[in-house]
């Protein structure tokens, strides 16, 4: 399948995963959840909402908590360079019809939002105000140290139109999973930022954010999370690992917030960098992909994932068998 | 219940577990596990056994792997501290009714071997020859880098009489599980050596052996004895964790060798020494004293485990409820 | 060098070591920095003494800071397993002519003060209140996460005689510096609870307190703890390492109060329990007996140590060369 | 200080630090130190040369050693994406005066070496022939599992002129030391792959190559690296660590090879993508902008560097005082 209104290169440049808008039904508890339970830091704080960030990073905000009467996934915001980039992609968007409307979003600079072909609801940002890196304050870490926001996984019911739109925009796919002697794609990595993915397609009923994710400095603090996960009285929400992926080699762990928002921590990637660099493929059928070792995922690790507002959910155009099911979830 | 014929101390001191001997059905698959998947350094080979060790330790073996046609566990073995030892522990046993006899083992001083009244076979050893340590040797760590073998996990048709037993032996309850509301006792933590575990019995099918346990070094060895678990081949014989158990606080993976008999690596415990330190007692339905947070063990773990040959297995007299197992095994 | 008074075994039984009592000119800000940079727990302050224990600790307090006009090294505490055990230690000392003492000390049971042949303050204790461990309290870990008192080191001016009154207590030496090609002990190593050490004594002006040390859990603690030392203003006291010790194989970093006391904080020993192991021999010439990597020692190391109160400070009998102070600082 | 003449932007981009080439007195024993010391991967040997990589690196060499008389560092090798960027790299260093050369590199696209304005030897390299990523055979790692090339520290008589020229062909200052109230720069950080260095000045007798730098995996692995020097008995050439930088917030271990060529192991850095961030200054006299914690570096790591061949080493415009020198030097 090609997109062929789309593969046109835009004159705009993304460049990184930016911050992640969520919608919580107690705005309290989620704080105290990233704050205490994760380690994020709290920038800010007003009455509707509540910015955080990671330890090292300088931007005012990578996590929007919103409050609302349901728990929704809002936003998957992404940098752009300069508020120039935002009129070029304005103009794209423009060219290739698709929705989008410039806000105004406190702290960031010029601000477009957008709804890709498959329903991700996307804001692009072109700057934020900067507060100072909280990296060397190892006094003030707390839990997994999270250190910054690094990618998304979305669901989508059409992962080839997924791969063909965001590949136009500049994406480069560094790994992918496909059905078996086939090149019908499963999910697929992308990435701009120089390493392996900051946005992630797979195959379901979507469009649903399936997590977001923050990088943690090594295993212990990995683990470290987990404990304080638990001891933090939140060890049933741990809805997959410590385990170590196949796709990318990360080493991860999932957690569920109060609104059942899932984090991924998880211990950074492999540079991805040079153009010689083949894509590594997946049969779909190779349990190596998902883990290397240890237990499987939780069915709701599978099968639950934050809604958009407002946009359907729709069947995926590839189905899993109930073996290949059957498979993820057994226990050996 | 009480075992009165017992509860006279004896004169002689166990003081730490020594040696797990191992029958294998190939002696080089099962070598090249320990070596190359756990980091065992193996001190040398026979026609017929194989003899390996942690990095840390001086003594010849803490692990015995010989040839048979069925895999089995032979002997727990645990060390006391000189002949004179061996000479007071026949003494006590032929006092007490407990069936044992004299054996010349290749390596070892004073050897005695022994059947718990739980049917356990067991090895107390008063000396063995000495190796040097390989735990400065760094550039010849594998895998976990396993230091020294640790402790035992039986499984037993009567936790109570097994600790009447051994408590009788001069083993110390540190921590213990038992039926909500009840002093009946599914579980028991013994030790000798100044932390929580030596010796370890838990209600079920037995007398079974359960696990031996290696220590590693910390967290990041335990995953990394994960990832090389999964990098040679054998991610699918993890059958629990990496996770934390409530009892003793440890940090646990477990893996199955070639032969099914399962390896504990964890992260060591805490000091146990102070003769006011109470017991800690966990509710046997208290999820959290097996697992403060993750993925639950795999069916396999719970039912499965190695048998000591010509010993009948008894069914427990305690009998978990169907709602209890499920319970162990759910994922949310 | 013998002393043939001391040799008989006394009936009472060290275990471990305990806790140290040190006098501070400034309570707060000791405790400040014994909880925000170091991480220990406060169990409870009064107006003259504050106390304080390792995440793992059962005991109301392994260190306990009183107040006074000098910084001293007040006493260096052991535990026994009793009451008896006061009891014959109490005649024990009589018989062989140690200064001694009975006193009350707040949360201990029966607790003797005495005197040690080289001059260093000693107390002996039965018992202690407990108080609940907080190692599974993993939110409230901070900086290196120590886990329990440890052991000691004694800077003596007669390290044969210190070493001969203690292994007539029981101790037994597990590792020891000493002149090249002679038996003149420069260093001695001695244990109770089965790894390398509880007291160590080393050649120098003494008697002297030159450090105690807590366990921290892994090398990633070890760093995080000099990370939060240096991120909480407190870099130059850091006077050694991160360091891997050839004597023990210990990984070690060590940092000074603000009354400069020492701590040592190290990620524990290998087991030492058997007895055919042999102690290890390093000659006081070998570099790599101190460090087998990395920078040296700083002068201040070297030489600076806590003096106990009213307690003279005597030269060395062995005297270093100072070919040898100028290698043990040389930067290569 | 301005360099007019290069501040027009090159129509070719310089993605990240590709690879170092070294020539070493003795191929066999730089080998051995690389691969066994170190932990990198030999994909290659010749009669004349050796092709090493990092564990995740597929690309085919990272370090390339050549035999020589001599230790030199040959070139410090960058990457651009395409042939393309090294013509467009050509007609600019033609247009600017740079003196350039094609050259036919083995295993190499189109390569082209030059000499920058301050005599550093440059290759800039357009492809090179893939191998397979070696992350995931994690039985394979050793010493510091060191995973890809990460930057260089070059030594430069003028760093303002050094700074202009290689921010002229796209690098960005992401920290930077000068005078204390001055704008004099004594060294510059510059980074093009979005963290926070691939290539840094720093004042000395220049050009010399101070250090290349490959990441680990986490203090673990840098705790380990240093242990596997010691043990494989090349402790004393650790020159500098472990400790932790101010600039760049690094934990970093230097270590010199059998030629006195100096890498530096460390665990990565933060990310600085956005344009909105700001330069980080550190004041020269500042002793945290070198380290935050613990022993100063040798006088080694400070004066010794390795020379490029044919090109005199020059005296630094900026003179640090004796009072500065010290200063670095002291040990508490």
């Amino acid at each position: 399948m090609t997109l062929p209104t789309f593969n046109q290169d835009p004159d705009f440049a993304i460049t990184r995963a930016g911050h992640v808008r969520l919608q919580c039904t107690d705005l309290e508890k989620s704080r105290d959840f990233y704050r205490d339970v994760i380690g994020l830091v709290v920038t800010e704080e007003t009455d509707h909402a509540i910015y955080l960030r990671g330890l090292e990073e300088d931007c005012h905000h990578s996590m929007v908590l919103e409050h609302g009467t349901e728990a929704k996934a809002l936003q998957v915001g992404l940098r752009v360079r300069s508020e120039e980039d935002i009129l070029d992609a304005e103009k794209f968007f423009k060219k290739v019809g698709v929705e989008h409307e410039r806000v105004e979003a406190d702290h960031q600079g010029a601000t477009l939002r957008f709804r890709d072909p498959v329903g991700t609801h996307m804001e692009l940002t072109s700057s934020m105000e900067t507060v100072p890196r909280k990296m060397a304050d190892f006094h003030d870490f707390r839990a997994g140290a999270p250190q910054r926001l690094d990618h998304y996984q979305v669901v989508t019911y059409d992962v080839q139109e997924a791969t063909d739109f965001w590949t136009g925009l500049g994406m480069r796919m560094s790994e992918y999973t496909a059905k078996d002697g086939t090149d019908e794609l499963w999910g697929t990595w992308l990435e701009v930022k120089g390493n392996t993915h900051d946005l992630v397609f797979t195959n379901g009923r979507g469009p649903r954010l399936h997590h977001f994710a923050y990088t943690v400095p090594d295993a212990t603090a990995l683990i470290h999370a987990a404990d304080v996960t638990g001891s933090m009285g939140f060890g049933h929400e741990i809805d997959r690992g410590p385990g170590r992926h196949g796709l990318s080699n990360a080493l991860f762990l999932y957690i569920r917030d109060p609104d059942q928002h899932r984090i991924e921590l998880f211990t950074t990637h492999y540079q991805f960098i040079d153009m010689e660099s083949e894509p590594i493929r997946w049969d779909v059928s190779d349990p190596r992909r998902a883990q290397q070792w240890g237990m499987p995922a939780s069915r709701r690790w599978f099968f639950e994932a934050s809604e958009f507002p407002g946009e359907d959910v729709l069947e995926p155009l590839l189905k899993a068998t109930p073996a290949t099911l059957e498979d993820y979830l057994s226990i050996h």
